[in-house]
């Protein structure tokens, strides 16, 4: 259940309610590709303010599969994680990670990957075994890692397909859609797994005619929440900010809406504005594992409403990031002798107030592994604290 | 200041203080090679029962260096370690880490490292870089970081070296260890080091009496400790035991003795039955980045004074060692859907009751750094829990 409680413009501020707990929204979900945010203990994640992780189906998927799922009795067990857990579909990953990118020539195939009406059968990038996902294995999947929120399976199209494929993919993955549907209704849940909510994905490339079809016919099946799918995959910042504002007023006022996979702050605290509920996203934790870390310029209590009010008033995204935070890459030898805290806004992460940037700097050229966790703790929480400074702005 | 508080035939009980706290022997200290133990916090090692710990002055020296460490206020502040710290001389590092094995021949030359009678030239294991340590160089690094415990710059022989290059690079670590008294009184602390311990070091390979002309010039330089160096190095296990038995009968009792660089827990239990009270080794920590568990085969305050009474009536290491663990393969496909704890018996180990064998099988098949830290806190703890339960037996 999804209650809009509070809005400023259109940017909204709900509670989004599962059988693991209530997530207030505007909310960041911090990414546990394979069963853990890299480098952290679930408790950890909360610690840092995270409510709902994401895991990866696909990444489950190969490394422990379905029936192991089962037999472990699903991923909150696994990995203690005593809070929400929305899982994607694995049809991104099959897109991306597996083999070449589909062909943009009506997608049928491409290296290692295969797509049909039915479901893509593509190679594992493990050890390149062959696999298929269908809606129905990937809700079965989906189910068997004990999802509180379940993604419909889609078909991505490339970010640089002609017209042709962006139609194909959005109608076949609203064809996905209805079978994603019926297969949750129709399959028999695990006993560890409560009922689950099941949200579709809007379509459509850079094509606001192909938005507004994907999404009438992804109310018109009616789901929990709906998903803008596509975007950040190489179109122009401009050109997802505008999709991305376009869709979100396409979707029903009373439901979710979630940008899939981004993006930097500054344009979350866009998505945010235009009235989008839901993130996740790789780049805190795998840029804080490259050593770079994002770091509050101000107070955030002062300086995310101010990135709030200049996304509101159509400000260039580069304003709202210089609004927020610096990029400190923490290798660079200014940081050296550097004893001061990583980063003292930065409240929420203990770790950030007690040790120095010159101990992180040692810690990334002596190849430590703690400093990817002082990274990773850095940048997440910075990630959620702005949602928590967006959420007191709504 | 070093009490003797209690004995058990050879084996002692004793309180080691030093200005960043008491250390209750026998202890074992987990090493931070580079400022940290690997994959953990300070406060994480403290958490786990540790309370000095070994800072390695050659990878600090390469990665800090004395000026910069100076500039930083020390290790303690860097790291954020409250308690003890103790500090190799780098002695053994250059000797290990730096080129080629020193030669057996007179010790005067071998790939990448040259010792006179001043100090050692090697090549740096990191760039190749030409650099020099002697004596009072040492000391001064080891001043720079802020120890509490320094030990001497030692010559360190290889494991199958003739008798004639024991006897010179014992006689040669007799001068360095003066040489290293007379830096450490003469050099002037930097402002955040509080007076520490300085640490003569026993060397003479498997030869009794050459231990024994080492020990007694140490004896009459005068040191606030006594190491046992230059074991573990390759020579039979029967030899190291027989060796470091023999001169700890050596060393004065009202002195803290500490056993360089071992080893196994049946070991570690052994040189506590002989009346050995200070250890270090890197296996409780690499193994288990290598995924090799020590885990508990019964209640440990039961299986440790098991153990301690087979040492004392000179039972085979291998019947100590089957009384205390199990070594746990986790990357082994029997723990793959194994439910159970890390390590039911390894309380003081949150993470080692709360994870399960599954999860930390599937953390190493899917790389993920987590799987290392779990591993290292599993280790860390045993080691830990069985100097607490050593400590008990006397």
């Amino acid at each position: 259940m999804f209650l809009v409680k509070n809005s400023n413009g259109t940017a909204r501020r709900g509670e989004l309610t599962t059988c693991h707990g209530t997530v207030q929204t505007p909310v960041f979900m911090p990414i546990a590709t394979a069963g853990a945010v890299k480098t952290l203990m679930a408790s950890e994640v909360t610690a840092l303010g995270a409510s709902v992780i994401l895991g990866n189906t696909y990444h489950l998927l190969l490394r422990i599969g379905e029936e192991r799922m089962r037999a472990l009795g699903g991923l909150h067990k696994l990995m203690r994680h005593d809070g929400p857990i929305l899982t994607d579909s694995g049809g991104y990953q099959v897109f991306s990670l597996s083999g070449a990118k589909l062909s943009a020539r009506g997608g049928s195939a491409s290296g290692g990957n295969k797509t049909d009406e039915d479901g893509v059968t593509f190679q594992s990038h493990i050890d390149g075994a062959t696999l298929r996902l269908t809606p129905e294995s990937s809700i079965a999947m989906q189910q068997a890692i004990g999802a509180d929120i379940l993604m419909q399976f889609d078909d991505v199209a490339a970010g640089d397909s002609p017209r042709e494929r962006y139609e194909d993919a959005m109608r076949r993955s609203l064809r996905w859609a209805a079978r994603s549907k019926i297969a949750l209704l129709t399959t028999p849940l695990p006993s560890y797994n409560p009922p689950p909510h099941l949200f579709g994905i809007v379509q459509g490339g850079t094509h606001e005619d192909l938005r507004a079809e994907s999404a009438k016919g992804l109310v018109d099946i009616g789901f929990d929440g709906y998903a803008i799918g596509g975007l950040s995959v190489g179109e122009s910042r401009s050109d997802t900010f505008r999709i991305a504002k376009a869709t979100a007023t396409m979707l029903p006022v009373d439901k979710p809406r979630y940008f899939m996979g981004g993006g930097m702050p500054e344009e979350i605290v866009y998505y945010v504005s235009v009235g989008i509920d839901m993130f996740d996203c790789v780049l805190p934790t795998r840029n804080a594992r490259h050593g770079m870390l994002f770091v509050w310029k101000d107070d955030p209590s002062i300086s995310v409403r101010r990135a709030f009010e200049l996304a509101q008033q159509g400000a260039s995204d580069v304003d709202i990031a210089d609004t927020l935070y610096e990029k400190m890459h923490i290798t660079k030898s200014i940081h050296a002798e550097d004893l001061s805290p990583i980063d003292a806004w930065n409240t929420g992460a203990p770790t950030s107030q007690e040790f120095s940037r010159a101990y992180l700097h040692h810690l990334f050229k002596a190849d430590e592994i703690l400093g990817l966790r002082l990274a990773t703790l850095q940048n997440l929480r910075f990630y959620l604290r702005m949602m928590e400074e967006l959420r007191a702005c709504i």
